[in-house]
């Protein structure tokens, strides 16, 4: 078999909210001594996080602002600070600090703020985004999490942050993704691309939904695209994945060959299919406002979706 | 562009546990109206689950064994029954019926009986699989968040079984799908594999683990090969998925490019982990007993992807 680079997928970070460049010590997390130890060592950094806004210093180009174990102990906060992995030998933390009035002004922090996440992802340096994604969606799931699923018990954080235990009646539950899929539907030289509710004329992006139970990611590109759009498709090719911290989405991106050009919205959460050329697409993409149409901002994997499939040849 | 079969996958009922004919209905189920007539027509149909173990009639062939409207109410059950779909207009709904007391003998039921889903996956007819994989996931998940996860409240189905909602704080919870990577390793003319803890010798299989918050699919991929196999991975390529409803994971199968040979088992999850040359492949697929290794049965996409990547050419 020989190398397939034009089907591979690198590893760089290719997404917006990728490229996380911890260690998640998945193999250590367990061990409640080393937690301990990491949470109480001076070298170890945290990641506020505030109404899931994240601390980062505030400059043309904004980064992270970590804090060191002295300032999260002065807090003295009740939530249990999460692991997000180790750089280094270095282990960095998230900790939810809402329940805290003013944490900048208490410890005197300047020049940092919270920020909110969608904002940063194509901002921050590379790799920087992947870590807010991963602390974001960690931290809500704790915050939503706080209770027993099965016996409505109170739960407790365990394995430093990456499972919660139900202390009544012992069940372990784990944080959860949401796969979804997002694509561009294809026939010949168009792709057809719809209008959500409520988005101004001209604005289109790719179909997605949730994949549901029992499906594959197939299945669920060929359920979503017939309900959306009442088209059949009869060939889905995986493209590229990002994942999407609003909660916690795993968005699956794929092209979908359409067996007929015949379309309509469902109405309910599309208004609006059509089919666009590549020209079309590749002039919307250049910012040529004489298309009237819009597609999402490269925060969206939508966004890499539409130009790959735009940049394929005829 | 081109139409690229080799790149795209087709929609047949390619794993077990997929291939649900039924349409979800997902434009019509929140429709309270709509659900309360199909619960009530004669037509519709309601395959019984107890404790997870699924009601099939019994044969060298075995079918899903699904009773109608007037038999389940016979039950007198507590339990709301869960839209599956619709076929030909009829609708299809699963029952968790663990609460009752032999509900076959009091219903005088002959020829039926509860089985194990993971038996039925490749003796079923096709599609029937990807029924039991969608109705064993949806009933486990409501069977396991009775409570609100954010305030502790009770939570009672809504939209036909599609969600649950909190009757204290409102909040909605939507089934959960865990989406987990599944990978043939490989280099030159050979794949790695793994055998998990307490595995018998000569028992081999794909490194697999779930995603976790803030990576992509190909991040995934790489973090568990270097976690289980310390092996660095530069390249990886999706090939197929498989619902796999215990409870409720979504195994996204690759094949992972190794960037060297050296490869280590981490003694937690993976006692060992040997290379293998596409020949000895061949040879544990045909049943050869002399290459000393076993690979999992078909109903696991494991055995798809190692296949697959055994058929490959050199």
């Amino acid at each position: 078999m020989h190398y397939r680079p034009t089907d591979s997928q690198p590893l760089q970070p290719l997404m917006p909210f990728s490229g996380n460049p911890l260690d998640r010590a998945s193999n250590f997390r367990d061990d409640d001594a080393w937690v301990a130890q990491q949470l109480a060592a001076p070298q170890s950094r945290f990641l506020w996080v505030s109404k899931l806004e994240i601390l980062t210093h505030q400059a043309a180009t904004p980064t992270l602002a970590w804090v060191d174990a002295e300032a999260n102990r002065e807090l003295d906060l009740e939530s249990t600070p999460v692991l997000l992995g180790v750089r280094d030998g270095v282990a960095h933390f998230a900790v939810d600090v809402s329940a805290i009035e003013g944490p900048l002004e208490r410890l005197g922090l300047q020049g940092a703020a919270f920020a909110e996440p969608r904002g940063l992802a194509t901002t921050l340096p590379a790799g920087e985004a992947g870590i807010v994604a991963q602390a974001r969606s960690l931290l809500d799931w704790h915050a939503r999490h706080r209770f027993c699923g099965a016996c409505g018990g109170e739960t407790v954080p365990a394995m430093a942050g990456s499972s919660r235990v139900c202390q009544a009646c012992g069940t372990h539950f784990f944080p959860r993704i949401d796969p979804s899929v997002i694509m561009v539907v294809w026939r010949d030289d168009r792709c057809l691309l719809g209008r959500r509710r409520g988005r101004p004329p001209g604005s289109f992006s790719c179909l997605a939904g949730y994949i549901e139970q029992g499906e594959t990611i197939e299945e669920a590109v060929a359920r979503e695209v017939q309900e959306e759009a009442t088209v059949p498709v009869d060939a889905v090719s995986y493209e590229a994945s990002q994942p999407w911290p609003f909660p916690s989405t795993l968005m699956i991106g794929c092209f979908a060959h359409a067996a007929s050009e015949d379309a309509m919205a469902d109405q309910l959460e599309i208004e609006e299919v059509r089919w666009f050329s590549r020209a079309e697409v590749r002039g919307a993409l250049a910012g040529d406002p004489q298309t009237g149409l819009t597609i999402p901002a490269p925060v969206a994997i939508a966004h890499h979706l539409i130009r790959r499939w735009s940049e394929l040849e005829s």
